[in-house]
């Protein structure tokens, strides 16, 4: 009986997730109303605080399975050039990041998203899978500098990251600071060369 | 008397610039709202659009204030190491832009969402002030390369302005990505001596 609950209870979790994803996806987070997802789940609007602590907490979990997707999305990237110098996979990951953004631009906006719309703690495994987010990126690094620290590799990858998350952010805001895709993959290039090589 | 009502006009236009401009400094350009400007300003609702297309068109102007503070901090960081190696001034003007996103959050940030809150076309005068702020980067960064094409000094200039506003963005959202500052002055460091000679 108990354990019929409990089915029950991660079926509607699922169909939460699935529901809200797609309004994310269209929509963007900010569209998220819990009486609309409760009427396309067919369930009481409660039953949704029963399966998350509020609406930020379903946001995240949405952007569990979003974290999921980029990260396969940057280790495909680089899978069939796993022998690249490391700047050339760097590139393509970086490359890959680009292309998800592009392809999921909603979706994407509502991973760095969170920390305006909730005053909730951000749970343990979301900072982990940011953390292996960045250790995709960390490996290329350790390989250009073999003697660098922890601490340096991990200074370098997320100065690296939110250097092409930048390129990213403001390419894409095409009305103001935007420029065509090709010119950001330059950008990405150009910096990833040049932070490698000198220029 | 037609000249009355453009001294008028232009002194509510001034003062609604003056409310706005707090109003986004203490809750952020989102919190904007025409009937509190209008009390505030005793005006009517009416007038405001008599001065301003809409409020993003408010919002524009202010940000439009925004940037000429935020180019004289740039400027201001280099101005008593004009004779500082040209990396050296890079790092000394990311730094007084980390200083004034730091000191000005929301005002920096109402920046970069004219494009989620305005349908209507960014004004000319906007993207100059925009260029304006990159040619104060481009400068040091022709002197690195004296043989970069105007087109490859425009692509430099976006890719490393891009890539610090990534690393003050990320850095700032303290909740989930977030760095103390020196660390972020370290990635700053990092990235612009690496870029500028290969690490």
């Amino acid at each position: 009986m108990a354990r019929d609950t409990e089915k029950r209870r991660a079926e509607l979790r699922e169909r939460l997730i699935d529901i809200a994803e797609a309004q994310i996806q269209e929509h963007g987070s900010a569209s998220l109303r819990a009486r609309a997802l409760a009427e396309e789940a067919g369930c009481a609007v409660g039953a949704i605080y029963n399966v998350f602590t509020d609406m930020p907490g379903l946001q995240l979990a949405v952007n569990g399975r979003t974290f999921a997707r980029l990260g396969a999305r940057v280790t495909d990237a680089v899978a069939e050039r796993a022998d690249a110098p490391p700047v050339e996979r760097l590139i393509l990951m970086a490359k890959g990041y680009l292309a998800f953004a592009v392809e999921n631009p909603k979706l994407w906006r509502a991973l760095f998203e969170v920390e305006m719309t909730s005053d909730s703690e951000v749970p343990e495994w979301y900072m982990r899978d940011l953390s292996q987010l960045f250790a995709i990126i960390a490996g290329p690094l350790s390989e250009l500098d073999p003697n660098a620290t922890e601490d340096e590799i991990e200074l370098r990858t997320r100065a690296l990251f939110s250097s092409v998350h930048g390129i990213v952010l403001l390419g894409l805001e095409r009305r103001i600071s935007g420029v065509p895709i090709p010119r950001m993959e330059s950008m990405i290039d150009y910096l990833l060369r040049s932070f490698a090589s000198g220029n």
